[in-house]
């Protein structure tokens, strides 16, 4: 845990998995592709968890739980989306182990299964074959419901909560009457990613609408959150998807509508996973590990004693013990680290760790009624006496959750640019950043600049500015201003 | 919703499954044996959850989540854990779907895996390949660690929460050097359970030591809570296991002790699942619904409007609000039912839904400041003056928790015998109920009084008294006191 990591110059790729890894927040599991969340790291996930799991109670959706297990059948409803998704999926075949004859565990052909049964990628087709159930009239809607739960996608290449075979995930599932009422809900809560990730995780993004090449197998329209990580690449951090009546054609789901017509249900599909501690780890992270927002930090304030002896250590432990105690009656997140180590090491393990406030006290420090207080964020150190550390604590932590988002958006504002011609592109999105500039809306286009250069439409930006603007690649008038960049 | 229950006295069965349909907790899933829980039901085992989870956090354990998909080569690891479940498990061989020469979509046989995967049935065995990793030196124990998860056992007969291909549940697997902690650490979580059970759901649990034949496979001891039904079965509740080293031995984990010696981890894994709504079902359940217990109940409080016209509505509209709003500030679970559907049947319903408390407000109590409440538990209707409400809704929420406690405990003793001859015994098995007796400790005599009764033992309850005992088939002297019972 001492040791340092690769540093981002040197290696980003390799920098993220050290602090992954070093930071204890993940580790490799067994089958390929696979991921262990350890304590550090699921503490981080819950609390983002937590907070947008007010947000959408607050707005007044509930949490269900559906099957993971969907009749393979149910892929052959949806023409795009099974595209989308048969070839990276876990398919459970039989139901059986058995000892062979030569004493090895096989599978049971005779537990071979009917059907076989896909593991969910995403829950859109199970959700709406009970929907169907569910829903006969207008008085049934809107159904508003989400579940949080562990989804697959046998990925061929994978990254530690970037892209992993299994990851966890919410995904929100809505039915409505009308068209307006559910784009209304998909606008709604990518306002609600919007508020997550800049309020929350201190990650500004930019809100757009995909292009029909990038959006969801299955929508009507994907709207993101897009986020520029550390190497200056795009990472899509949230999607919200219009789905009009695509699945409720597919599943053959009809209400009585208040004029006793019949109709087709609308409806929205919505997810953030595990990839969003991914995302924390890229924006805000330096060559000393991680740097995390206070509103997320499992500890927001790590105590650090210095005692050299018994004396000392009961002198530090009396001291401590009201500012540990004042600040968890103030909600502050605050751990004691009596563990073994030397300061010198928790030093720099809760620098990897990423803890947004360390307080250091020693025998001197009791001396003097006060503690040494150092920003993570900027490494900053003061010393603090005793009696305003509670007013003190909340403010900085505030402090520290704004300064980190201001440090992203400053960075992202100044990578992000205004070209004029192609080359000057490629120059751009090969080394890294935004591009925002003109595309003539053709589909075309866009596979022909994604073929030289690897870079994609990440959005279509809410604010876009069409006027007198043109395509850079084929000069033609732009039908939209969109963001240009490589991305994970 | 409006229509009523098969009576539990006709057919308890039908019953159950008629009170989990019609209170809206779960309906059944397109793959057979599969659940879907419904909002209400869900938020009915999220509070469940909360409340343990609060319970294991504050003693020390923290949460994490491991990969759901395990190599099958770990299951040959364990003898008797593989013995256990290599019967019921879920098994992914292919990761790729294809369109066929005539358009159907199959399975791609190029995309069969080297090695087959399990999903997890229980973790012991992907957290202990993990824990090798992470465990070198007594300074990284204990480790006490637990995961939210979803588990697969590929059941023939599946009932609604009581047994399902695939259930929700908590997996704590904890790492001790020393067998004494590794116990205490069994008892502990043991009397979590206790705790939950009893002061949460409401019902009483005797607490015991399973036999050798109905421990868990791969432990040296299983401790568990057991419960009575309402149709005088047994229902296992939680177990919580004793492995000694048998997994850290499987898994080759080792430790430097304090004393720079070699030793195998001790190891603890325990569980409670889904199947706990199950049990609140059956244990409070009447022929009007279900009957929650406060601390657990979705909503603690149903304020039924009465109005017949705008007039009123307005009226009872801003009567109730203040209510409500003062209800929530006291963290009291309040919802007002303003649905289109009548009075009577928002009555009907949310006996159904087993809401503790139910509030009916009309024109008429508005004029007279009051409220009429009715008690679930007891059907008791009384009205009360508004200004009372606030202090008199928490004491009555905490009676009927008492109440429903007091009623399931007084049940259980009331259906619990103690006998002297094995013909009284099997009746007494064969109508229902718990027989406490001898058992002279003989695998034989637990075996055949198995087959002939299909009645089980339960558990050796911590409060045996033998002396003078013998045992209720043998006749020979008891070497235990028993608890026997069908069981679910």
């Amino acid at each position: 845990m001492s040791k340092g990591v690769t540093p981002q110059s040197k290696d980003y790729s390799t920098w993220y998995t050290d602090v992954v890894i070093k930071a204890g927040l993940a580790d490799y599991g067994p089958v390929k592709g696979t991921m262990v969340i350890k304590p550090y790291g699921f503490a981080l996930w819950d609390n983002i968890k937590e907070s947008f799991d007010r947000m959408i109670k607050e707005t007044g959706h509930v949490n269900a739980y559906f099957p993971m297990f969907i009749p393979k059948s149910f892929f052959t409803r949806e023409a795009k989306h099974i595209e989308g998704f048969a070839k990276e999926c876990a398919i459970v075949t039989h139901t059986r182990l058995k000892t062979d004859s030569d004493g090895s565990l096989i599978v049971d052909p005779e537990s071979r299964l009917e059907e076989e049964v896909i593991i969910r990628p995403t829950s859109e087709t199970i959700i709406w074959s009970m929907y169907k159930k569910w829903i006969q009239s207008y008085r049934d809607l809107p159904l508003l419901i989400n579940q949080w739960v562990n989804v697959v996608r046998w990925e061929m290449r994978t990254r530690l909560f970037l892209r992993t075979t299994e990851f966890l995930w919410q995904e929100g599932h809505t039915a409505h009457a009308t068209a307006e009422e559910a784009e209304e809900e998909t606008l709604l809560i990518l306002e609600l990613y919007r508020q997550l990730a800049e309020d929350f995780l201190a990650i500004p993004v930019l809100t757009g609408l995909k292009t029909e090449a990038e959006k969801f197998a299955g929508a009507e329209k994907t709207y993101c959150i897009e986020a520029m990580m550390g190497d200056k690449r795009s990472l899509q951090a949230g999607t919200s998807h219009y789905l009009g009546q695509n699945f409720a054609k597919a599943f053959d789901v009809t209400f009585q509508t208040k004029d006793n017509k019949e109709d087709y249900v609308y409806a929205t599909s919505w997810g953030i996973s595990t990839r969003l501690v991914g995302a924390v780890i890229m924006v805000h992270g330096d060559d000393k590990g991680l740097r995390l927002p206070p509103k997320i930090a499992p500890y927001q304030v790590v105590i650090v004693p210095i005692a050299r002896n018994k004396d000392h250590e009961k002198l530090v432990k009396d001291f401590i013990e009201p500012i540990t105690f004042g600040l968890k009656e103030n909600n502050v997140r605050v751990h004691e680290d009596w563990s073994d180590n030397s300061p010198g090491f928790k030093f720099n393990e809760w620098e990897m760790k990423g803890a947004p406030i360390r307080m250091e006290v020693g025998p001197r420090d009791v001396e003097n009624n006060q503690v040494v207080l150092v920003r993570r964020d900027t490494n900053e150190k003061f010393n603090i006496g005793k009696e305003d550390l509670l007013n003190k604590i909340p403010t900085l932590l505030d402090e520290i959750q704004l300064s980190l988002f201001e440090q992203a958006k400053n960075f992202r504002d100044e990578n992000t640019h205004t070209i004029n011609s192609y080359d000057e592109f490629k120059d751009i999105v090969s080394n890294g950043g935004f591009v925002r500039c003109g595309w003539d809306g053709d589909a075309v286009t866009e596979t022909a600049i994604k073929n030289e250069t690897k870079a994609t439409i990440r959005c279509i930006p809410f604010d876009e500015q069409t006027e007198g603007l043109s395509c850079i690649y084929s000069g033609k008038p732009a039908k939209h201003e969109v963001i240009y960049a490589k991305a994970y």
